[in-house]
């Protein structure tokens, strides 16, 4: 796309605060209203593709959650250490299809004329509805209206209500829904096909199919069923199975007159074997699908908009007074949760969550640093929770990860980009020395146990995880001599715009920080749990006395770059070396700079991508002045590019912290429509699922000022000018709390559960009902 | 091939001082032979793949000088400034190909039994040849001989002598001359055909084939004709045409009795675009093989003969007392002076040669940095000097390589891979950071004009190509206000085992030194070649005093990173914040590292791949006590594990710099039968090429301590207790000499040429026939 276009992209879509809307059909952007449009719930997700053949440019994607393909690696020089696949999401098996033919007519909006063309994804009850009126080259014109979800009360169920009405002609229409397994992916190594097709067919109502990934061996199981009615009665059509390679479905023809309206209830069931034995998939589905189709479309959708409005009652964010900030926050806070609802510990949430394949795999270091935090406020515990035994519950993968590498004795490296536990990604710099991850894994175990107060964990799954990660940590340092301090050689920090450098502050500071947390974990769990503690030391072979003094004295003496006396970090050792140019700097025509610069032009400069220092100093906040933290703000900011859509939101949250508010503010705007508005024009590919945590955190954590101490809910507020209140709803230990922060006043209620102490500006306040400042 | 053979694999060829041989034949070792046994003549060369059909393991290989094919680029993720393509080397169309049919059994060593199998390379006349006698299934009996040879005079020119004679059968005996279009590269990226063939077929007495690469065009044309001898006498064959599909040649067909010989003589002619009009490239190869063939194979071959004689009159160095040696240093000499004859200006030298496809490209730094002396010294100056002019040809591309990653104004960057001038390479770390091969370019022009006396090639190329690299490198140096210097950021040093490291010595020396060469050039040619000067300043738009006034400031405040203030330098800003393991506390099983240790603990562990500032100590030595040397040597070659081929020799000569005799002969004997004893198991996939100049450097330059100082040649010899004598020839200034070093005198011959000023161990000579020390 020219820049000239890209500047129409901004509010391509209507601003609206429930929804998104998109006024008339546009191809070049349809893939981008793919993306925007996505619908998931948790169990699986597609993007908007249309359920009509369309045979412009599209990029098809119906995913499965846990479902991958380990794709061979490719890479152009092998390193030692490199893993033998990436994890690819696959684009499986299509279930919205629904084919229309009139005569010889076929319904393509590529190839019709389309007008009255509206899509909107209404984010208030977790629908797609779709309508316009398109004109065929005979003249014959057909509106249409369609409608789908994938259902939250029902998660292996899909339904889609379609229907068309012929404007100014009579005769047959024929539709066709269908199961198609013959489905390719973009993005492929070796452009191989993943999926085989193990059985399609049609048994009496239901068309059914059967595939499974190549290699990985995923099997999934889809029935459909539809039912249809003419201006709202009951119609048999004259039906037909088809049943072709890879593809099974009906056609249904029906004759009508202009202005009759016939609507298609399509209902899917779509089971995969992680839930199911795969020699069952068939039949349950069948079942499935029938008992849904049973219940009705509006039943059905019914009980989905019931999960929707139990999901905002505890994790809206209301914004009065900026309808494009409000929309962009229920954008965000929509995505995360119909892409991940946390009832399966095997499940976790990949950049793209159910919105495109690019960068395959499903977990980052996303998930600790940026994702945690959203479903700690915004969930039951046990949703943070899965996350956290879903690394436990691939400690082991971790351990021989690290052994690969060469560590030994129970340390760990988790990968960079997982699916399984294995290590997918491969670009030297970050695969084998981004290792500030395994930080981030210990930190989520301290901020999970911080909000909710479940320290039980610790002796259940935590601890076990902390001591290999210490275990890592201990072996990855080295003794310099010139410092005469253990310093960490050979890492990337959270600002990938530096490779291979030596004391990345953030990475030290994490290791460090690990080091000690763990020990605390460790007499506290010895203290409370010493049956649990027996356990652990036996299983994991560990050696308090040898193991935590080398521990200590890790701690004691680790090297932390220093830029000089008055508390600026330094981001790594080499970095004052550089060129000090600031971002404002740059031409317009050099930004993005990972788009025009070459990439050691990069690594030479100052620039950042992402917060790094500052990434530190916000999770370790309370050890810090506000004056320090200003000088490293100060310091920071103005050579900070955020090319990351991980950036903005901690700066917007310090900027809040040392009370810059309206800078706050900036940087949030970059952050709440960043998918919306496709700042980065990549919006096609998917959306940035995961930096959608960070948003929530610059408004929560950010303008609200929300602070837990000492096991205490603390606000200290901030409102940037344009915003007159903001008002949002969070969970806390058994609570759910609305809270609401205008020009005047900040108030905390309780929505549900029992009465709290909070604190507001420094003040203890009782929450019953409602608590004014 | 697993440990236990590789034992196998020392001298698993016959030492012999002239000779490489193998007896026996052993398919496992096929590939290996194959490419042990190459052949070449500057023009072309290929691997001593069999003539007759082989359907067991074998690497395909005919080569033909300076023809690429650009493999579109491969990698994981994509770096900006990454290039578009990788020049591979084509495996060209067979010509050396004759089947041989008994009956309906083929000649297949793969199928046939074996024995009295010898393979040789004969060093001194250039030329393979192979004896066997294979059994068939059917228990018939062959004898087969066959030789041959690509001529060093005519060198468009191969010939093959082919003679079986029936043991124990009479019968009809079919050969198949061909030339075969339809081949394949194993090392492509995307398994894609490299050539298509235009045409192929028979005219009259010849078989004629066109080829032309896919993408970049280049053609050849092939043809070949052959002769019979029955028993000495001229036969007439029962003859047939072949033409095929990308397939061209003769079926002769023979009536013989067993003890008879029937003698075939192949001859071919490899042309191509480089040097005819592609249309008329089978006509001319045509004329160009007749003419050939109306000379007969012992007269081409005793023209190809005089040519090596010739060769050898100025490159050999012979070794008393060590066979294994002796046969080590001429393999080396031998190879270079097939692969590289110096007539071309638009060829250079590729890591493999002629000997696999391996790498691809032609062009490293090896040539500047370890080939250059090599040439000098053995040929007429031209040789090297065309070495330098494809450099100089190639300048306007590395100007647009340095503009591609973000450099103006005139600044040159050579690319790291090449074939054309246009950067190949595509590891970000290597490609856009290993930046001191510009300075081994400034370095060879140094070298050059040091050794031949020409300084008038600064004002015809060298100084432009200085102008260029001295702009890149004031571009690429930035202050530090923290070192209150210059400083060089990001770059990979000699040691490939460090990247992305900030001020590598021998990067800040070279660039430093670049910039001071080039002022000393300007000044040479403004005051000697005026009119030069002018024209040369307009076409590079060159400001004498704000450029020349940087570039001093540079000199003067260049940032060299020392160990300590006793003349230790250091590698890099980082190296000693590093565990000080030396390299002899590996374990056996861990080496090489390369091939066991992940890549990052390679990157952060003190461990040194080959010398590095021990390469920068070799190029300016001068500047240097013997003390220092020593200082250096011993704290890095402790560190070095020499797992680069270029490696050892630049130790083996410091080592013999600083007196330590014994540890440079250890060090040469891992450079010189590096390949005949494949060290690194390896060899299967080609010879080391370039490595060969190194081990010549370290016979010469080492034990023979030749230097040139003001435009002198000075020797001081060193011999390791295992050699008697050594002796090698040289070219210098219109002369050929002969330098004998025993471990009593040395002596200098004039060999050819007017009588000469030498220098041995500090004594003036007068060389005139002989000179005794």
């Amino acid at each position: 796309m020219k820049p000239s276009e890209r500047k129409k992209m901004k509010h391509y879509y209507k601003v609206d605060e429930w929804r998104i809307i998109e006024e008339g059909f546009d191809p070049r952007h349809h893939e981008e209203s793919e993306s925007i449009f996505s619908l998931g719930n948790g169990h699986m997700g597609h993007r908007a593709n249309f359920e009509e053949k369309y045979s412009g440019k599209s990029l098809q994607g119906t995913y499965i959650a846990g479902i991958y393909y380990p794709d061979k690696t490719r890479v152009g020089w092998w390193k030692n250490g490199y893993p033998e696949y990436f994890a690819k999401v696959p684009n499986s098996p299509n279930w919205i299809g629904i084919y229309i033919k009139i005569s010889d007519e076929e319904l393509d909006l590529n190839t019709c004329k389309v007008s009255n063309f509206i899509r909107e994804l209404n984010m208030k009850e977790g629908y797609l509805y779709r309508s316009f009126v398109a004109r065929f080259k005979s003249g014959k014109q057909l509106e249409v209206q369609a409608k789908r979800f994938l259902s939250m009360a029902e998660d292996e169920i899909g339904a889609i209500r379609y229907a068309v009405k012929p404007l100014n002609f009579s005769g047959t229409i024929e539709f066709i829904p269908f199961l198609d397994g013959n489905v390719l992916n973009r993005d492929t190594n070796y452009d191989e096909k993943f999926w085989d097709v193990l059985d399609a067919g049609v048994k009496k109502e239901n068309a059914y199919l059967c595939a499974r990934t190549r290699k990985s061996g995923f099997e999934v199981g889809y029935s459909m069923t539809c039912e249809t009615l003419l201006n709202g009665s009951d119609v048999k059509p004259v039906t037909e199975k088809i049943q072709k390679a890879g593809f099974a479905g009906f056609s249904l023809k029906i004759n009508i007159a202009a202005g009759d309206e016939i609507t298609l209830y399509k209902y899917a069931a779509i089971l995969s074997s992680l839930e199911h034995k795969p020699e069952e998939l068939i039949d349950k589905s069948i079942q499935v699908v029938n008992k849904a189709a049973k219940k009705k479309f509006e039943t059905l959708f019914r009980d989905h908009v019931a999960v929707w409005e139990e999901n905002w009652s505890h994790s809206d964010i209301f914004i009065k007074g900026d309808p494009a900030a409000q929309q962009g926050i229920r954008f965000n806070i929509f995505q995360l949760n119909q892409t991940y609802t946390g009832k399966d510990e095997r499940l976790n949430i990949g950049p793209k969550g159910f919105t495109g394949e690019k960068y395959g795999g499903s977990t980052y270091w996303d998930t600790e640093a940026f994702l945690i935090p959203f479903y700690l406020s915004t969930e039951p515990p046990q949703v943070a929770r899965n996350l956290l035994k879903y690394r436990h519950k691939h400690l082991q993968k971790a351990i021989e990860n690290a052994a690969k590498l060469g560590f030994n004795q129970g340390a760990a490296l988790y990968p960079m980009v997982t699916m399984n536990g294995e290590e997918c990604h491969n670009e030297w710099e970050i695969t084998f020395e981004e290792i500030h991850r395994n930080g981030a894994i210990a930190y989520a175990i301290y901020n999970y146990i911080r909000y909710t107060g479940d320290k039980d964990y610790l002796a259940e799954n935590g601890l076990e995880v902390l001591i290999a990660l210490s275990r890592f940590w201990r072996q990855r340092v080295n003794w310099s001599d010139v410092k005469g301090k253990y310093v960490i050689l050979g890492v990337t920090g959270p600002n990938e715009y530096e490779n291979n450098v030596n004391n990345n502050w953030y990475t030290n500071k994490m290791a460090s920080w690990t080091l000690r947390y763990t020990i605390e974990a460790i007499d506290l769990v010895m203290n409370e749990h010493p049956s649990n503690f027996q356990r652990i030391i036996k299983k994991t072979r560990f050696h308090y006395d040898t193991e935590t003094s080398s521990w200590k004295d890790i701690i004691k003496n680790m090297y932390y770059p220093m830029l000089d006396e008055r508390g600026v970090f330094l981001q790594q050792d080499g970095y004052m070396d550089k060129e000090q140019r600031m971002a404002d700097e740059l031409l317009p025509a050099e930004r993005p700079i990972n788009q025009h610069w070459s990439w050691d032009r990069i690594l030479r400069s100052v620039y950042i991508k992402q917060a790094d220092v500052l990434q530190g100093i916000f999770c370790f906040e309370d050890e810090y002045t506000t004056d320090i933290i200003r000088r490293n703000f100060d310091f920071y900011e103005p050579r900070t590019v955020h090319e990351s859509s991980l950036s903005p939101c901690i700066h917007s949250i310090l900027a809040n912290r040392i009370g810059e508010v309206e800078k706050a503010y900036d940087l949030y705007l970059r952050t709440s429509r960043l998918d919306l508005d496709d700042y980065n024009h990549e919006v096609a590919e998917g959306l940035h699922i995961t930096s959608m945590g960070g948003t929530w955190m610059s408004m929560v954590i950010g303008f609200g000022g929300m602070r837990i101490k000492e096991g205490k809910l603390t606000f200290t507020p901030n409102l940037p000018r344009k915003w007159k209140l903001i008002s949002f709803n969070i969970q806390f230990r058994e609570r759910i709390l609305n809270v609401t922060i205008s020009e005047k006043e900040t108030s905390v209620k309780l929505v549900k559960g029992e009465k709290l102490q909070v604190e507001i500006n420094g003040k203890l306040i009782i929450c019953d009902r409602i608590n004014h400042q």
